[in-house]
């Protein structure tokens, strides 16, 4: 392969397809190993071609399912697809607390699809860190769609958008009213609506309910976001979510906004990974324990003590 | 009352018993409204003395159900009880998105009991600085007990380890396997778990399992964690769990374990304050936009960029 030449054992075999090569680094990325450095740097420049699909949503929708019946979809249009999923419930992840676990019944040899679940930390920085690397290593690795799965409903550890370039929030249709409350964070977040489980009764009455608040809300961006109606068994409603998701990516491209969604999401990145470095010197500073010792006895109160630190040592330039 | 003579108005209100008051300072911190700030100074002092319980877990496994009767509970032992429930899908929120609300049938006019949702935000930082600061406003306010409801598992953006002094997860049954996944993370969290919904099949099972992982687990800072099953329908178990809760709250007292745990939770928010602080002042660095071209073409990978601006910007002192 063509400029792999001088890349890293390791970058060379994932470049050639090598799918262990592949797991391997990952699972050296979650793990916060720093050998996997130079094959990530080295990788980075056969990223930004792939499309990443967020796919979001709250326990027990089905987002696995819709997952499930998307590689399918994709693999019938041709297209490669690797999930990653960064929900610890997620049975791609082997979790689902609550025991609804799908059947995964692909043909193991298909090197077309490539799954793999993100390890939980419990340290939400590091897990957004690992999941963006992880993204970048699929890309790399030359699938054409990468699907994230994260939980996520409003509030996400990793915020999806920042790593997604269509973002579907899945829910089922027993809306009604809760939706008021949620709607502000979903419309920022979602690209896409897919009202899974539209077998259930309420789902037309959800997916109109829907339709109205994304009309009269303000699209974002230029975009107001589709909204589709799922169901998994049997499957129905996947192929016009794939094209509501197409039609957002066809968007991107139209008005230039794709590079300035990169170049949003990239210096957040790279902003975030500067504070969390400033963040562990912070925490080894012998002028905050002695903060700490004021803010125990009362004296003086979190903010302040905040403040105090910051302008001693990040005085105005 | 004594001392709040020359407390700003809010802070007076507050330390008076007035609840509305109460709430709207909640909702000024929510709002990241700084005119909140001296009040929250003015009343940091009234804080430290209650106790602060941690309720997380998964979507669907009950938990504001179980808030709900340990409500009750500690209400007949005559202790005062706020809740502060994080997760948006709390009915103590309106949320919900899976339908399983709970009545909430207690006496309105009930003043040892307040009940408050956290709005999410969608940006986990401030929801983490929101839930801190109305925890104070909360303990300052006179309340024995403050419940904090989170969702999580694992995963959680109000990481409850670094608000709450003892952490309870909420699981349910359906354990089997899927909890050796989850177990690392569930275990650095919880204090106490709690198998609810402990009349469906599979409950003794699944307490024994943990009760098994918790026995060959490594304690925690010389605290094994604590298996209690209940059940919500009719409340069941209820009682113990708070024993449990208590003998954690206990055990904190008796070795000094309570102020070496505060001071840990006040280093992490005090130098996490003063990250976020850096952070935004990295977002409008002009640096960052010319590094964020590079990436962009490819020339520069993320990691490098940071690394670059973060030994430009934060030399070693």
């Amino acid at each position: 392969m063509k400029g792999t030449a001088r890349l890293p054992n390791a970058a060379q075999a994932v470049r050639r397809g090598d799918r262990r090569a592949l797991a391997r680094l990952i699972t050296a990325v979650e793990n916060g190993d720093r050998n996997a450095e130079p094959a990530l740097r080295a990788l980075y420049p056969f990223t930004g071609h792939a499309q990443i699909i967020g796919i979001t949503g709250p326990l027990g929708v089905g987002k696995s399912s819709v997952i499930n019946e998307l590689i399918a979809h994709l693999r019938g249009l041709g297209r490669t697809v690797a999930v990653l999923a960064v929900d610890p419930s997620s049975p791609f992840s082997g979790g689902s607390v609550l025991g609804d676990r799908i059947r995964l019944d692909r043909a193991p040899e298909d090197s077309g699809v490539f799954i793999r679940s993100m390890a939980s930390r419990g340290h939400a920085g590091g897990v957004a860190i690992a999941t963006r690397a992880s993204v970048r290593l699929l890309e790399a690795a030359g699938f054409d769609i990468v699907l994230v799965e994260t939980v996520g409903s409003g509030q996400v550890d990793v915020e999806i958008r920042d790593v997604a370039t269509t973002s579907v929030v899945v829910l089922v249709p027993h809306l009604g009213d809760e939706v008021q409350t949620l709607k502000a964070g979903l419309f920022e977040i979602a690209d896409v609506f897919c009202v899974n489980k539209s077998d259930l009764p309420g789902a037309e009455r959800a997916e109109k309910h829907l339709t109205d608040l994304a009309g009269t809300g303000r699209p974002r961006n230029g975009w107001t976001a589709r909204i589709v109606a799922t169901s998994t068994s049997p499957p129905c409603g996947i192929d016009r979510l794939w094209e509501a998701i197409a039609a957002h990516e066809a968007f991107l491209d139209a008005g230039g906004r794709r590079s300035e969604e990169e170049r949003r999401r990239l210096a957040k990145e790279i902003a975030g990974r500067v504070r969390d470095r400033v963040g562990e010197r912070i925490l080894e500073d012998p002028a905050l324990h002695g903060l700490v010792d004021r803010v125990i006895a009362r004296t003086l109160d979190p903010e302040t003590a905040a403040r105090e630190l910051y302008a001693e040592r990040f005085p105005p330039r």
